[in-house]
């Protein structure tokens, strides 16, 4: 089975990544781009049966900084 | 308007940070993780009205390295 997780900074913590792809965006011509937020996608190929409960145990543990960092998850069977 | 750019990369491209991610993971217990792709997911917030041409745009002019990634645009009005 296939799962994706999705990492995106939680509101209110800065994102420079964001920013600096904002102005390059801007800078390249681009008009009304009001915010642009940098995340990461995590593309896990696991073993069928594989729970979710797993799959949320490793975005705790590793994939995603719960202090600063959402996460969620998509499972494609 | 939101948009949400996926960014993987290409299959055949080597994705050293994804095979540490494998790694870390099999370290910390997780059996069963055959592949781990890292990429990126690129969240913005744009005028409403923009196109998706513009957005494939920013895409293909700033956002992915069309050589070794593929992007997929979602948007939410």
């Amino acid at each position: 089975m296939k799962a994706r997780v999705f990492v995106t900074l939680k509101a209110g913590v800065l994102d420079p990544q964001g920013k600096a792809i904002q102005h390059a965006l801007e800078g390249l011509g681009f008009g009304g781009v009001n915010d642009v937020r940098a995340g990461k996608l995590i593309e896990l190929d696991l073993a069928d049966g594989t729970s979710n409960a797993d799959i949320e145990a490793m975005c705790q543990k590793l994939l995603a900084n719960t202090v600063i960092e959402n996460y969620r998850i998509d499972t494609v069977s």
